[in-house]
């Protein structure tokens, strides 16, 4: 082929719609049913071979805060605050359906039951698959949380403006 | 125009952001205030020429199951969510202002007078536009339902991975 | 360099996935935690020079009613609705831990503690940025709200259809 002819077909081939390969979740929702489909999806994407980034803000920063930690805020509001979420993915509620945790605790034996994965094993397989778990750095401030209050294996905690940055050229939910 | 001039102008065209006609909607509320947005942005679309697709994932489901069907669950577990969650979208609460029932009767009242379309005309209305209805398979599986207990129309049950396919180079949503 | 080789080098860096530099949200929630992320990404947005667009729909539209404005509905249902939801930014609900009132008054003592901004100024700071903020049409209409029932500085109400355009090159977000 020719340099030109080379130049049509690449042009040909540009023309159609570019698919994003990569997927930036908004994770704002901390309860086990918006935890359960950000890391199934996250996962998917993963396997896909996509580039895959979850940005935890507001209630979705709960289930990144360790099982054997009290939220450790200075004032009283927040320790009121944290009685209420406790952190980590053992206490995950249902939005709906909660009955006193009885709600949650059908969802995951149904879940093994029918082998789907619990959020813990999702949380740990996505990390080995290397999608990029980011805290939201305000959330934190709020909560009064730091690094050692996190599980191990975040990225440093950013702000809105990173998460944005990321998903110009992808995928992105709010979930 | 030499073939040079042509590619350049191509090129030049194609170096905007290229314009998504595609729409991807995940639906993951089963509440009329989450079933009602998701069809008229599909049904929108479709009608702005849009390859329109709808993942119905989690609590999303249930307004796919056909209005006299109970969910068929084969143990205790299914059997007590199908209590809480009836299926069709003729038992669609508000996620809000639900007032045991009224808010949503209250909802469709001003619909009807203010004419727009109830979620069961337009789940119709999207069939006929030809706006592609995928339920998600792994919520099918908790649930215990199978391809009858659900409404005509919907394309075969679908994963995580499918659904990311068709977002690549679409809007996406999740509702 | 050659008109070939111009072309190349231009085509090269065009297959890479089009970064977009637009966000448009879909703000269909009412409650203080998802106003508050809807104008912290839109503001943020703004500042990293994107052009950004809010449409509200749904409960999203009663943060942009005036605060001295009670929803003047003409018939006992829009009136019954209005009772409920307040409009105006003063008056956001926690979707969770709501605590009949305390539960806002408390995340908006630790933001100002923190140095967030509140939803009002975050609003005004929008506007002030070229935030583009359009109402939805059928929402105003199902609610018989009327322009001057809105705060200053709104675009014309739109439907579905102008906020999808819109979506076609942009980052999109449903919050």
């Amino acid at each position: 082929m020719t340099d030109t002819q080379q130049l049509e077909a690449a042009l040909a081939a540009d023309q159609a719609k570019p698919k994003a390969n990569k997927l930036v979740i908004f994770t704002w929702g901390g309860d086990l049913d918006k935890v359960w489909p950000t890391l199934i999806l996250a996962t998917s994407a993963a396997a896909m071979g996509m580039e895959t980034i979850v940005f935890f803000t507001f209630w979705g920063l709960f289930p990144l805060v360790r099982n054997d930690v009290r939220l450790t805020g200075d004032n009283w509001m927040q320790k009121a605050m944290s009685l209420l979420h406790r952190g980590g993915t053992q206490h995950l509620r249902l939005s709906q359906l909660n009955f006193a945790g009885a709600g949650p605790t059908m969802m995951r034996t149904l879940a093994a039951d029918h082998q789907v994965a619990s959020p813990q094993e999702l949380l740990e397989l996505a990390q080995e698959m290397g999608v990029r778990l980011i805290p939201c750095q305000m959330t934190m401030d709020l909560l009064g949380l730091t690094r050692e209050d996190m599980i191990d294996g975040l990225e440093a905690p950013a702000g809105a403006a990173t998460a944005l940055a990321e998903a110009q050229d992808a995928i992105t939910l709010f979930i």
